[in-house]
């Protein structure tokens, strides 16, 4: 009789941590994606603007792996008026032998915050200076938080600043951090102070304007967004990602589409075909990261199914024992 | 603390069957795909070749339905071997105001089942001749049973025939079918034979190649096509198509890709841009169905998102208390 292993978010957060095993799991699943018949489909997309609400729903086989993960995403943003979260979900995981599903993770996307900071870090580790010391991030939420900690995995990180539109929100979460990252965080009132000086850059929010100009940017400094997961959102100063020395795409396929170089595209300043590389081939020494202690670098991230597969491969080998069984 | 329900297939079994509501909810589903603002994205499918498995993920929302499905559904057809079924998978329902996950029902594709043949039903109730007594099924699975089923709620059908490439099974099916549906079912040795003098057809096949020729069809015929639901299926003579008097789909952006229309449009006998009809519009009163006792008519069904929706809300209406709460 087949079983399917349920495990709810507080179970995961006790054993699926943001650690340098995730981030090399994370690694690994973007070198898959540049050097092994990944199949990975386009993300599945259903809109409900009355409750405005959007359901995103990722996948990707890689090759080797014994499971493939089926993710589902809500986010309506209506919620929290009613006490509840914009975001929740959950992610199954399938035998690729024979389809069937062997675990759900009821994670209300626990696994996805994960996952998403672990390739920030994955980012940093090819594309910062060796040296970085000083991050920022530009976002005061979730991820502002996790992104600083896989960075401090990945750089000799010391100091770090945040800056959120809400500057309270920003002081609340830069007193948080420094109690609990073990190097100070600073709240600033400007964007543009808080990246000053700062070796990686971290943009975190749901914005729909630029929030990082070009102009501010210095030789040396490495940015990486990964708000953008939908057309119509854009961190990123189109001219930062024609100007950058080295742009990278998670996928260029994905990044076309939704993330901030579709934007630079759209205002003309980046031929819709250029072949910008892609973070797997980096990784998979493909392609050159970082090559010049000067240099510019940009990696928009919007979010892969390999990820979700990576994590929740992860997870289940993690489990054990844990969860509940579920006969079917 | 927000609850899932989790319902097995055999709860599941109990209280969703293949009833004159069940036909009525799949009837007001392609009604309102054809005159409400569904959002219905395209289905998204994974294939993994090495283990000749598939899987499809289906969804809709549907404006007045307090919640939508996500439907995945894996077929491996290697796990026969393993004496597991090929096709499994869940559906899960999510509330449209929040997105929240409200029931998780691991079903195996039996809901599937069910809506695939009530949306049979569906096309016979505005296609097959009102005196319909004499039905046929192309094929001898699970879907035969239930489309014949499904029929005699619709129609006064008073005997069917079946037939499937190994006359033994479709012989075994026969028998069986005889003593459970209430009227003779007997089985054919070839196919042409089971749909002569048939007033509906259904094929319920996974053929790569046409099992129903063109010139086999006569005035009055009805035939639903419901097998082909990838673009390597194929069970209509594509001259058949060509040759209807009335050719409808269930989605024609579906069947354009991966119906049987498909293949009319590949092999130059239909225009890629003509305008059939879909059940919907039949269903809504915006086109004509049957409209004349000796006209030939052809539903071509693919499966879509509506139905998954519009059964996962029937079954979560109809559990009441039934499954298993499970606190996220």
């Amino acid at each position: 009789m087949p079983q399917i292993r349920i495990l709810t978010e507080a179970e995961l957060r006790q054993f699926v941590t943001l650690d340098v095993e995730t981030i090399d799991a994370m690694e690994a699943a973007f070198a898959a994606l540049a050097t092994k018949a990944v199949a990975m489909p386009p993300i599945m997309r259903l809109d409900i603007p009355e409750h405005r609400g959007e359901v995103d729903v990722k996948t990707a086989y890689v090759p080797g792996l014994s499971g493939f993960a089926i993710k589902v995403s809500p986010g309506f943003f209506d919620n929290p008026k009613l006490g509840l979260p914009s975001v929740n979900g959950l992610m199954m995981l399938l035998s690729a032998t024979t389809g069937l599903v062997e675990a759900l993770f009821l994670d209300n996307g626990y696994l996805t915050d994960v996952r998403t900071a672990a390739a920030g870090a994955v980012a940093a580790r090819h594309l910062a200076r060796r040296d970085a010391a000083t991050a920022a991030s530009l976002g005061a939420g979730v991820q502002a938080r996790l992104q600083l900690e896989a960075l401090a995995l990945v750089r000799p990180i010391r100091q770090a600043r945040i800056w959120a539109r809400d500057f309270a929100r920003a002081e609340r979460a830069a007193a948080d951090l420094s109690a609990t990252l073990g190097f100070p965080v600073t709240a600033r009132v400007e964007a543009r102070e808080a990246i000053e000086g700062a070796d990686v850059v971290v943009t975190t929010t749901p914005s729909e304007t630029p929030i990082l100009l070009a102009d501010w940017l210095r030789p040396g400094q490495h940015v990486t967004a990964m708000g953008s997961d939908a057309e119509h959102k854009n961190e990123i100063d189109p001219a930062a990602v024609a100007r950058a020395d080295l742009y990278v795409a998670d996928s260029l396929k994905q990044t076309r589409r939704l993330g901030e170089l579709h934007h630079a595209i759209a205002a003309g300043l980046v031929s819709p075909d250029t072949a910008f590389p892609e973070l797997g081939a980096i990784v998979a020494g493909l392609a050159a990261g970082r090559t010049s202690p000067d240099a510019i670098t940009i990696a928009d991230l919007t979010g892969t199914g390999v990820q979700d597969t990576a994590i929740a491969t992860l997870a289940h080998a993690r489990a054990g024992d844990r969860g509940t069984p579920f006969a079917t």
